[in-house]
């Protein structure tokens, strides 16, 4: 579909680069960092991958590219607002479990950026970052829970790094085995680790 | 230290095998899985690349190689026994976290094979059966405490599956943030998880 070069106005150009996003985000959703290659993403779209090299002159390129497209659709996704307090803390919870395909693919693409984030000093450091900044706003809706009397008083910042934890691992199983943790078992243990947070401690 | 060709007796080729492997493991350890290259290994042990074409004729059977030597490592290695019950329950679940420096690497390199592990439908089916036999000896050891009545009762292979969760997200938040999870605060948040489930529920 792109075999004719770069594109001619910035409608173009704004279109393309939709789709060279998609084509990453397929790459990625099916197999993973590992192959994603300028060849594989060609494939993907139907274009050359002297196309891409326009896009992408390094795999370095494509691979910053790929986690830039991963932070944005993870920072633009919808998000649950049921409620406050608890009901807030719960839905970032659920927030982040692969509920849906879309969430599925998601998070399979952050659990396979994990191998290049330890790779590199960089990159490791800026993802500790976004998860101390999880960690920071779970803390806020723990302490908006503990006010309303929700949850038992206590350090907020250790329930958030304990459910931060719990939902991460969780994660990581659904992943492997979604026909074990289909959503609804997701949820049921999610609830049950809540309610025990909700019991005087 | 391996220039000249294949080795010459069977003492040889064991030595060898055993430097192969921990020439595999440092390079796993200190850059992943996406940097386990024939090249990369043969840097760490000082002989060509063609000497390991003989060990490893394709990518393939590298990345094999690692994942068995992965697995063989963790069976082999050191297990805490301090008790029964859930004593043994917390025993097994501190053995997963990274508390040493040695556990840290295995982790890292246990983080790094999902990718590859995700990307391969028999390699993502064998991880499944992996977890999901984790998750069978954690159940046997919350009954084990349930019938000493150090845990209330309830179905012991959910609380096996919020419990690994737990201690799996804790080894993705410490493998990131060293400094925010050292080894004491990742014991006082699972002691902290475990104090929640003794409390009846």
């Amino acid at each position: 579909m792109y075999r004719d070069g770069m594109p001619r106005s910035k409608g173009d150009h704004e279109a393309r680069r939709r789709d060279v996003s998609e084509a990453v985000w397929q790459v990625l959703a099916a197999r993973g960092f590992t192959s994603l290659t300028l060849r594989a993403v060609a494939a993907e779209l139907g274009a050359t991958t002297g196309l891409l090299t326009h896009y992408f002159p390094t795999k370095r390129a494509l691979i910053e590219y790929a986690l830039d497209l991963l932070e944005q659709r993870t920072v633009s996704r919808p998000r649950r607002h049921s409620g406050e307090g608890l009901a807030a803390f719960r839905d970032a919870l659920l927030d982040i479990l692969p509920l849906t395909p879309v969430a599925a693919d998601s998070n399979r693409i952050w659990v396979s950026s994990w191998d290049a984030a330890l790779s590199d000093a960089d990159l490791s450091t800026d993802y500790a970052r976004k998860y101390a900044a999880g960690r920071d706003r779970l803390t806020e809706r723990v302490a908006a829970a503990q006010e309303l009397g929700e949850l038992p008083s206590g350090n907020p910042a250790h329930v958030a790094a304990g459910a931060q934890a719990f939902v991460l691992g969780l994660v990581v199983q659904a992943l492997f085995d979604p026909a074990a943790f289909p959503p609804q078992r997701q949820v049921e243990l999610l609830d049950d680790y809540l309610a025990r947070l909700t019991a005087p401690h």
